[in-house]
Formats: structure tokens, sequence, C-alpha cells
């Protein structure tokens, strides 16, 4: 089952609200004796943490991470050890700002989880999304920052390629653009975040909200990862991406490009190389063949609704039934696809982590 | 675990290869009680049986389901009903179509798994694509004739969207067309097949072949299915959808579309309705809020590649490391999307009856 | 999976280790709209805290829970409603007595798993046992306290019969003698403390241990939970209970005794009540046929090995592969099983809330 | 979820009842490369066939196995290899001997789970015993089969210890002996047959039936597998093994006995050998500690209740509501304990082939 876990052999579970006392997640499953430290983590997170840009959200949180199991810690004091035992991770909820929730308590947000939680639950926490709030991301960040460990040599980095009308250049593609201070939207080309920033101030002045395009690509996933069926590795970085909150498509390699083109188009060749080890002249499939990884990197992008909260009236109903007129007070993110860039690293690294653990476990091939 | 297991409390796995002597599945966890025929399982996989029009592979399969186990009959010897243990359900493989596998069982066919699997496993059926052969996937079409019983008024339906360049006009719909005997091609709009039909003909004749995108809406969905994180309702339609073979990318609702449009579009306003009722003036959720069904029509796409199977020859490699050129030889889909329509209904409707027993154990409240 | 989660619909998941900061579990998949409070789940705590009498551990622990996510608090500021989400709960670790782990971080303790965990893990947290200390159980009791509300009507009790050669006189068996405060060891016999006292003085003084066989009874257990096959509610019941640490045997009604009689003897007859309701005649299968409740109360039992800390030198080696004699010192429990008696009854309590569910959502019959 | 399927990596789905035309198992998640052959498979189904003894049921059932996938045949025409993909296993019922079922289509047998079904499902295939039938098991010893190939080195083997009031006398254990054309009892000991032979023919003569304990011992279990909680080699030992009908307890190592005895008296101390390894002086923990393999045998103990098919009347009710008296007529086991000793067999090597997956899976240790 998998309310509030993902992985098989890497499992993650996650639990918390945005207005309870803390939120945070459990590793399990995790190889023992993989070395690494608290700063790896909080790094992570504060890649993820809000109001660091007028882009983004300004609820305040230094979402700082407590490990509290699972390790050991080595002679040096900093540099941590699992131990193959569950890693608990809390982070405390520090900005709950306190404001009066009676109307929302009784109304239905459009585009929010509002309505289908009543239908689910027959109640609701409605304090700052209960636990549809992205502050629950924090805690997929932090098992990420672990998955990444697990795969010897994999690299899992992520960009916004399109928000809204606007997309980037991709000729312009520079990695170590994105970590740029000049940077506040983890885009790619330097070129676009003018537009970018001219676009998203209009939108956030209008109280309005886009949504976005984030690409992830891992480097180094050795081939063979992934089962022909039911256990594809795709499969379980869509189920993992479409995990995260407003995540509305999924695709792999060209993706929704693929249905249309034609087969010749579509092939991604072979040859072999001077090294004697083949390798492939394209890469539209993604890095993954058969739902089984090619060794080439594996590419996923995925759709981002515009933010629900806006500061225009819509149409909505209440609890009692009654029509009601809905309005977004207070802060909010004009574009929540921005900081969805750590987040969809995270969950395609602890998917890839959790099938290098399995395919090692089936054929101890690596 | 789900290499070949897919589901939680609705549970199918299953099994074979092309040119073994049947595939089949195991339905596990269906309710007991519920009544079906023998008939209701057939005309789904005759749906999807190859061979019936020119635009589909030729292979020549009855594709004759047996129930083997979890029924019992009625007194009227045709009306089945389910026990609650598990449904074995076996189609022979009879177009078996003897053959020289010399090359191919060497070679790595471009876009296939061939590679992949040697990657993986260290060795390969390679006859007929082995486990990833398309066959497998009438197992899945023989547990969602099941699956489509459990959630009681519910009515999956699926028709092809677009075929490489060309697409439906939307304003044509009529789901009646889509068992058509003139209608080839699963397509709702009755002036796309001329078109459909020339330039796939051209594709055909060619010796190449195309993509398609599927749209599956499934109607009579109760409001509250699904969960807010790990185990949301759309998150498993995607999932399901992206083990299907040659599958790409898988939208929800609005989908990709969400990406480029303001919180103002994307909203689904709601009222209440004359009957008591709250409804939804549109539907661009595609029935799903924050992982959980809103009661509107669940809608799902999905992006199928062309075939790899080509005519054209493409430059690849073998296992001894050699390069070479492979081409398709014999019988194969031009569009091979056109028969995922039955395939993707299926998986929607085991996806959803998984998320109704979930929602009846944790909730109690369908 | 399941390292360190067990249960499906409702499923926990534990986490820590004695000398970490602090250990605790997530309960997933509680139904929503259970009322509760804080002291339901402290008294459980309660009952299994150390330091109550000579005859368990005098490490001192307030075993304080926290309740971090999963519940809304009522207007009374003291009950707690289930909200359908996680259930995070926290205990600290307060009495982490500081020493020297010089002898035992390199020495295999005979009986303890210090020697397993470095065969499985290549390191291990040596300091208190790792995660295989007894103060894990602490977590599976707070779980333990919710599941008791999930069953309408369920009461879960234990008892122990048996410590060493020392058994208890069944015909004095009262329920209401386990809370009382002259009661140690959670003997239904009160005939039986004076007995017990002097047989496990006469042990711990000796700086030996003994082990113990205890008893739980669930009452008020709907008929039809479980499944005929691997989802017997005696099997999971067995499952849950063989996980407590130093468990080495479990049996369900008359257990091994019923491998010593005949059919005639051990069968349950049925007859029809004034209330026209049917009834057993007696319960040698302790509540389960075919590996589905009956109505009965469920009868489990489960054996409790001695003690592996003891003072009297045994043989062992080392790390560096040398022969040790080893000798616990400080603290230990003479008869580990006494405590076994609230955590036993906790297992059986998760276990029979997650078949409750289960049998719900496949059939809607409760 | 496990209502059909146990086993994680190592995966077991069975499905059909006794009176379906036939019925089988998919074992998935087995490793690719693993050379068998069909009398591999077949002659573990032998040793639990029925028919082949006076003292087991006369039911005449040829259980030809047949496999449908998952591997590769080689040049021989005999090795079987395996690819990763699910291995479907069938075999037909033949001898459904038609009778009529009127009486125990309506009434409750005592000790069946006759009246359990019918609480459960609400409906049952009262015919011969639907899916609680033993002839399930001879599925579980087909998997079991390809089980005990996925451990290299692993030995398992099974002995019935004890039937009814007579047990075997240890000092003359001799594996040898069980294969041999003398012994119908799977007993070690050539000393009780005779004893066990006058024994049962008089529990058969009475149309009574009897229970007994069988023995399980893994060898060539490498140290390190299962986990010190919730997935602890012993707890899923004990959990398959009470998943096979009539067993009411497991025990691991001594079991019960380590209840009655001390800590000196349990300890199992450890020396280095003269080839540099540790070794035990005694297995009184069976082979596990703290849920994880020493290296030594592992040892299982099951106690297997009296067959509940007898020829005496006993008091019961049938689902009108009325009180009868259930006899059993025909053909049956007067102990079903005797042919419990391979599917005993197969289930630990079950248990031990998942968990050795497992931690190659989470370690990369074997």
């Amino acid at each position: 089952m998998s309310h509030n876990t993902f992985g098989h052999l890497f499992r993650v579970t996650t639990w918390g609200e945005s207005h309870g006392p803390s939120l945070g997640c459990v590793v399990d499953g995790c190889p023992p004796g993989i070395r690494f430290t608290l700063k790896d983590i909080q790094d992570e997170l504060d890649r993820r943490r809000p109001g660091q840009s007028r882009f983004v959200t300004q609820r305040r949180e230094p979402d700082e991470v407590r490990l509290l199991s699972g390790f050991l810690t080595e002679e040096d004091g900093v540099t941590l050890v699992t131990t193959g035992t569950p890693i608990s991770m809390l982070i405390e909820n520090v900005d709950q700002r306190s404001k009066d929730y009676g109307e929302i308590a009784r109304q239905y947000r459009p585009g929010h989880a509002d309505y289908t939680y009543d239908m689910k639950y027959g109640l609701r926490d409605y304090r700052g999304g209960g636990r549809s709030s992205a502050r629950e991301t924090a805690a997929r960040v932090a098992a990420g920052a672990i998955a990444r460990k697990v795969v010897p040599g994999m690299v899992v980095r992520g960009a916004l390629v399109a928000m809204g009308e606007k997309s980037i250049d991709r000729a312009n593609w520079d990695w170590d653009f994105i970590g740029d201070a000049e940077n506040p939207f983890f885009t790619p080309d330097r070129g676009s975040v003018t537009a970018f920033a001219e676009y998203l101030d209009g939108v956030r002045k209008a109280g309005s909200s886009v949504g976005a395009v984030i690409e992830i690509v891992a480097e180094g996933v050795p081939a063979g990862l992934g089962a022909p069926i039911y256990g594809k590795l795709d499969q379980d970085i869509a189920s993992n991406l479409m995990s995260i909150n407003a995540v509305k498509g999924v695709e792999i390699g060209n993706g929704f490009e693929a249905a249309r083109i034609t087969g010749e188009q579509n092939a991604d060749e072979m040859r072999m190389g001077n090294d004697g080890k083949p390798f492939f002249l394209s890469n539209h499939a993604g890095g993954i063949l058969g739902g089984i990884s090619t060794g080439q990197p594996v590419v996923a992008r995925f759709a981002v609704k515009p933010t629900s909260s806006i500061l225009t009236p819509r149409k909505s109903v209440d609890k009692s039934g009654s029509d009601v007129d809905v309005m977004t007070k207070g802060r909010h993110d004009p574009c929540v696809g921005i900081r969805a860039v750590p987040i969809g690293e995270a969950m395609v690294a602890c998917a890839i982590a959790d099938h290098y653990l399995r395919h090692r476990g089936q054929t101890g091939r690596v």
C-alpha cells in the first residue's frame, strides 16, 4: 500500500501537515555504510526553501532538518554513515502565521483539495492545506538527498524549461547557471531570466498565477535498472512525479512528441565506440527502453498547473451547500512550479535508487 | 513489489511470453458476489484482438480466454459470480509463426528492449519480444473486464485522438461511433476516418510507423477515491498507463496545457445545482483534485510512440559487439497506438477499482 | 516490503534506536473520524514502561509520547480526532546512561544480534542494542493504542501465563487482577504472585534470566476477518508476534496441543442460540477457522526466551576473531517476558485492525 | 497486500480450487540464469502427492506440472533456465469425483472454514473445500522447487517428529531414511515406523484423525539474511508456515522450550574455529539471532491439527439456522500432517530465497 509511502527496497514514508508542530519522513531500506553529512541534506532543503525571492511564497521557514535515527557519527563529528536501519528526519514548522480561517474552513476553494477531502474523509484540516500543503515536499527533498548517495556516480539535476507561455531556448542550456545567485527560476538559460521575471511580475501583480514545465535529467544511471512490465523504471518515475502537488502530466524522453513522429525519426541508433562499448546516436527514449535503463541519461519532464490560490474571486460552494465567491488572501506562489525543481530531482533520485537496489536484489548484477 | 503485479486491494498479476504456450493473469482481491459472463471478458479481448483490419498486425490469434478459478456458475450456466478468491485467466498462443530468429537473436533492434534485457538479465527470450510483447496486454484487458464490474455504475471508454501529425476534431466527438464497423481506428470523430486511413496507408506502405495519442474517460466514479499524497488516483492511473508498452507520456485533465495557462483559466468553478448537489462548471482537473476524485469524469491521455519495427534499416550493434544494420521483416503494426485504446481503458478501470476498494477499506464511505 | 513497516491498510512504520535522541512511529491508513485522547496512548505506554518494579530493567524513561500529525483537536482541547492522514508519534530517549562501550563494541554477546548485525550490515550501532533494543517496542505500543480504536467494540487483553518452570493456575483467571498494583507480573492468577516473585528474585540475584509465555485474547472481533490463504488472520497475528524481540514461538487457540489430540477432541461444535445466532460449544480454534475469524475470542500465545544479558560469563568471539568471555554488566531484565504483555496486545490489535479494514475494503461487509 | 501472494522480491501467487479445472502459481522475481529441469519440480510434487499409502487420502491425482512461462530451454531439450520473468505453473485437477454435495453445501462442518467463508464472502464454493483445499499446497511445493535453487548451496529438508501422542526418538535421526520406500511417514527415525503405523491404523479405522508436528531444517543459509524488526527471517518463516492449512503453532529453534529455561541454558556460545571462522557450540536459536541468520542451520517446527473430516457425527448448524449433525463421508486423511512435510520445506525455502534477494538488494553483500 502506498497512501504515504513510496518505493519498495528504498522506501520513503512522509508525515505531517503544514500547521502541525513539524513534518518529516522515514527512509527505510537504505544500504548500510553510506557516508553523508547533515549539510548534504540541508543544502537540498535550502534549494527548495520558500522566501528566497519575490517570485515564491513569502512564508519564512528555516527548514532545518534534524536527523533522529539510522546513522553513526564518525570520529570527525561531521561525517555520518548509514547503519541500514530507518533514517528518521524531522523539520519543525516555524512560521504558522495565526489567522482567522473562518471562511476557508467552510468554503471549497476551486482547484484545491478542499471539496475532495470532505468527500473522502468527511472532515479535513483546513489549516494551510493540511496534508496537501507544499510543505510536505520538504520531506521528499530530504529523502532524495539520501537517495542521491545510493547509486554510485549518479547525478540528478533539474531545470525549469517553460513558465506559462514562455519557454527557454534549449540552445543556451547551461547546468552551471541554475545555481547562480541571479537565477531565481532554476532556468538553465541565462537569456531567459529577464523575460521570465517580467512575465512573472505581471502575473504576480495581477494576483494571478501560472504553470510551468520542469525537466529532470539523471546521469550515471547504470544500464539494466527497471523491469519490462509493471515495474518499469519510467513508470515509477512517472508515478513519483505525479505524486507531487499540482502535477498534471509527465513524459519520458521525447514524450508526447513521440506520438507525432515516425519510427525512423524516433529510433535511437547504436554503434560500437572506440572504447569497445556500444553507444547511442540519440536519446529520444530518455534513457529507458522497454522499462529498463539503457545507460544513457534518464530524462523526464512534468507539467505543474498554476497555483489555485489567486486574488480574483472564483465561484464555489461551501460546506452547507451555499454558493459563495472564494478569493485567496495573503501570501501565495505566483508560479509554484519554480520550487518544484528540487522536488522533482528528489523524486527521480528516489525512484532510481529503489530500482538500483531491486535490480541488485534480483540479478546481483550491480 | 511490482515487477509483474499492480494494484493493492484489486491486484493483477500477469505472466507469459509471446512465444510460449500461453499467457494469462491472476486477479486477486476482487469482491465476492460480482456477476459477470465469459462473454463480458471475451468481448473486451475481441476489441484488442489483432488482425481485424489492414492497419494492425496480421498475426492471427483467436485470443479465447479460459477461466480457471475464482467463480461459481449460476443455474443458467452462463452467469458467473465471483467468490472473492483469485480469478485465474489463460489465453493460448496459437499463431507462433515458426521462423529463423538467427539474426534477431543476436542483434539489438533500435527502440526495442533487446539491449536493455541483456543488460538487466544477461540473457533474453528473443522470440517475439519475450515479456515485452504486445500480447501481454491481452491479460490486462481480461483483468480490466473484471475491474469494470467492481465500481457500481462506472463506465470507462477510450478513443484515439491523434495519430502522428493528424488529430481528430473534438467538436465531432461521438462515443457511439467508436464501435462502428467502419471505424478501424477507435476514433470518436467520423470525419477523421478517411484522413487517418489515407495517412496510415502511406505510412504502412513505406514500411514506416507512427505514434498516437489516446484519451480515456471514466464516468460514474464516485467522489472521494484516491489519497492526498503517494496514493493519488491520478498517480496510479499514470503509473498504470505508463506500464503499457511504448507509452512515453501521460496527462490528466488538461495536462501539459495546464502549464501554459493562468490560475483563473485553470480553475474549475462550482455552483449548487437544483438537485441540492454541487456541480462543476468545467473539468480542467480531469476529475481529480489533490489526488482525490471529484465525482466528475476522470480524464487521462497517453502518448504511444511509433512501433520500432520498421522496414528501413537502422544502425545498431549485436551481442558480440559488431556494428550491424537492423531491418524488421514480416508483419508489424504501422500504428501500435490503435489497439492501445482498450488496453488503456482496462488499466484505468483497474486503477479506479483498486482505489474504490481502498477507499471503502479506510473510510467505509462507499 | 516490510523491514520496518507492518500492516497493509492499517500500516505502522517504526524508527529509532535506544541511544539516539528519540524513537517513534508513523501510523498510516487509520480511518478518519476516530476519537481518542493523548491519555489513551500514554496509558498504554505506561503499562510497558520500565522501572516500575524490581523485576524489570531499572532504566528510567518517562516514555512521554508526542503527537506530531494526523489529528484535529476538538473544542474541549482534549479530544482528538483522526483525519485519515499519517499519525506521527515521537518518544524522547531520556536515560541514555553514558558508559564505556569499549568491549561491547567489539564483542559478540551470545544470544544477541551483535554477530548477525555485523554479518548483515558490515557495521552496527552497538549502543544499547541499536535497532533491536526493547525500547523500539514503545513505538508498537503507541501504534497499538490507535489500533484498538479501529474495530468497534474490540477489547484486546494479555496475560503472562508461565515464567520459566512456573505456570499460572488457569482456574484462577481474573482479568481484573492484571492491572492491580500488587501484580508486577501481568499474571491473571492472584495466587501466582508470590511464587513468581520468589522464583524471579532467585533468578535475579543469581544474575540469571528466564523466559515466559504470554497469552493475548481479543474479544469483540467480528466474524469474517482474514483470508483463506496467505492473508490468514492467524498468520498475520503470528507474524506480528514473532516480530517482537526474543519471541521464539507462537500458537493460536490450542496450538501445539492440537497436534497431540484427535479430530473429535479438537472440533468446536456449534448450535443455534436462543437469540437466533449460532454459537460455538468450545474454542480450540482460538477464534479462527481457515484463516478467518469466527466471531469467538481470538486467542494467541507466544514464547519469550530468557534475556541474553546475564552476569555469568559466556564464551564468544570478538570482531577481530579472538575468543573472549562475555559478561553483561549493569541493569537488565531478569524476565523480559513480563513487559511483553502490552506489546503483544498492541501487535494483535494492529493485526486485527488491518484485517478489519482489508475485509471492509474487499467485501464491504462490516 | 497478501491475500494470495507471499514474498517480496521472490514472490509467489497461487490460484485455484480443488474442483475447478486446474490450479497453479506464478513465481515472480526469480533471478535470471538459474538452471533447473521439469523433473526437479515434479519430484517435489510427487513427494506431496496423495494416494501413495493407506495413511493419506485416496484421491488419485497425477499432479503433473506444466510450465507455461519464464524460462528458456537449452540445447539438450531438458535443461531449463530462468529468464527473470514470471514463471507460471499449472496443475490439472483430474480426480474431481462427482458427488452430491447437497448437505455439505448447506452445513457448516466443525473445524472447517465453511462458516467463516459465509461470514466473510456471503457465499462459498463448497466443493472440496474451495480455496482452502489441501490441493492448493501443490502450487506451493512447485514454487518451493524453484526457491530451492535461488540460494546457492542451500538444502532444505523436513521430517515428521510427532504424530498425536507418539514422538520420534531424536537419537535415531537419519535424514536418508526419509525418502525410504518403507517410510510412509516422513519420519527420520526408522524405529518409529511400526509404532506410527499401528497407531495411525487405529485412528483410521475408528474414522478419527490426529495431528502432527513437523520440523524443517535449512542448511547452507548464509549469515546476514533477515532484518532486525518487521522483516525478521524467523517472522517470515513463521508467517509462511502458519499460512499452511491446519497449522496452529510455529516455533523457531528451541521455541516454547526457551520460555522454560534460563539465559545460561539458552545461550549459544561461540568460539573461533581452526579455519579462522567463528562457530557456535549449540543452536538453541535455530540459526537466527535478532531476526538475522547466523549461518547455522535454520530450524523451524510447526503443529498441524487433526483433520476435521471425521466419521463421528459432530454438532453443528446449517445455513438456514437449524441445528444439524455433520459427518464426513468418503476419503479423508487420518493425519494430514504427514503430507505437510514437503509443503513446510517449500514454504521455508521460499522465505529464505526471498530474504536472500532482499539482503542482496539492500546490502550487496552476497
